[in-house]
């Protein structure tokens, strides 16, 4: 095992198992062929053709109308077992995170339809007197949808429709480690980490806001959601040797402590694989961006 | 002007003006149509056709050989004004840094021929009682062949053939900026900013290890090989504000700065163009990549 293995393992896709999901001419998703053909019994809402999957023209064009429409046609997809996780959390549908929001989602459809994800990864750790780096380092509960008892950063999570970054920082902070906002809001933006990656649940194209908040010693961290199973202080060298030679960490969590190590210094340009490191960590395609 | 328009002069690129450079069938640069008609004039070298360049199966395969005939055929054309800046510095030709050396190439050819070239950049900073950054910025000096004038980081080089990163960096440190090894050697890779752009010399693909050097204060820096005339000791935000509102800095200067605010959070995702400064300063195709 490698880096390198668990950027690729956040790096899985097959074009040719997805048609594109279109909302007014523009690619805001991707959908995999079997769940077009579920998405077919709600032809009032959705159309479905070889070309790709679209709103009915039915559909009023307003963002209230269609996110209503698209609720009232997933529901019963989900009651049926065609959609699994239902959370009752909206998510923006844009082409990509700071585009104009076209309408929201439920969360759990959001893979389904290959829409962009934004969410906040927080690596919180501790500086000895010496200088070396303690990182926090979270359990998931094992009744969690997605990853249950895998590995976690100390604060995680997807940005809810409306939510800023920085407010879906503090709230993940408060539910997540119980850090106050006096606490979290010293967390430092890093960068991003960016990925393109099929899972169980769906197609994951998703945008993590990566951020590190030094803590003070003694600060323990309580997960007050019932997210986090546990927390563990370990030195960072034992982190690197579980994300590089073990699979415990969740997928995208690996990615954001080693963009993290990459950072830091802690992997660096004799590691055969840096470059892939680096540009693998940001391999999500922003067909929309500025800069294609 | 914006932070956006310093990563878009870095991405100038037109495919269409280019043949592909193939040695044992693999691509490892690209070389302009007009420098192709060029090297049509050395082919006891080259095979120049529409398919792209090629060396001659006249040339012996070994590295050595190879080496020793491409500048033979090289150094007419420099002497006769078809080749500006000649310096007599080998660079590496491989598919990309890490992968197997081919063989050698003068460095002032190496933009002639589209190949990636590796180098170091050295964001040396202070960190004042408050935590305030200052960081140290070097002007090129006037004779410089690339961007005489403009402003630099601490230390910037290409790296030679033959030297590893490491030593790259310490070697520039001590003839850039008189930085002995004990210091030098405190400088914490922090990744690797990439990019393709056309400039005069021709087409630059770069990789540029990052590395941060945080200094004690009052250690002043001292130029040693002419290639800076002065260094200043600026407040980060003055640094960001030329490098944002300004032109003064080296093209690629500035992608190692806005790289530095970004992982220090100086930068934040309140920034409307942060994916796409986060993408765009890894904005080189490693099309040999295992991520492909």
């Amino acid at each position: 095992m490698s880096f390198l293995d668990r950027v690729r393992a956040c790096a899985v896709f097959t074009p040719s198992a997805y048609r594109p999901f279109r909302v007014d001419g523009v690619d805001v998703g991707l959908v995999a062929h079997d769940f077009a053909d579920v998405l077919r019994r709600q032809r009032d809402v959705f159309v479905v053709d070889d070309e790709g999957v679209s709103l009915s023209s039915a559909v009023p064009a307003d963002p209230d109308s269609r996110s209503e429409a698209v609720a009232r046609a997933l529901r019963p997809l989900a009651d049926a077992g065609m959609l699994r996780g239902w959370r009752d959390e909206p998510y923006e549908v844009a082409a990509r995170p700071g585009q104009p929001v076209l309408f929201t989602m439920e969360r759990a459809a959001i893979p389904r339809f290959g829409i962009i994800a934004a969410g906040i990864h927080v690596n919180g750790f501790v500086r000895g007197g010496d200088g070396a780096i303690h990182m926090w380092i979270g359990r998931r509960a094992l009744d969690k949808a997605n990853s249950p008892g895998k590995l976690d950063q100390l604060v995680g999570g997807g940005k809810p429709a409306g939510a800023s970054v920085r407010e879906t920082l503090l709230k993940e902070s408060e539910e997540e480690a119980d850090l106050p906002e006096p606490v979290a809001g010293r967390a430092k933006p890093a960068g991003a980490v960016t990925y393109r990656t099929e899972r169980s649940e769906g197609l994951r194209r998703d945008v993590l806001y990566v951020f590190d908040l030094e803590l003070p010693e003694g600060l323990v961290p309580r997960n007050t959601d019932g997210e986090i199973s546990e927390f563990y202080l370990w030195p960072l060298q034992r982190v690197l040797e579980a994300v590089r030679d073990g699979d415990e960490f969740k997928f995208n969590c690996a990615l954001v402590i080693i963009d993290f190590l990459i950072r830091h210094g802690h992997i660096g340009p004799d590691e055969p694989d840096y470059l892939d490191l680096v540009h693998g960590l940001r391999s999500l395609a922003l067909a929309e961006g500025a800069l294609r």
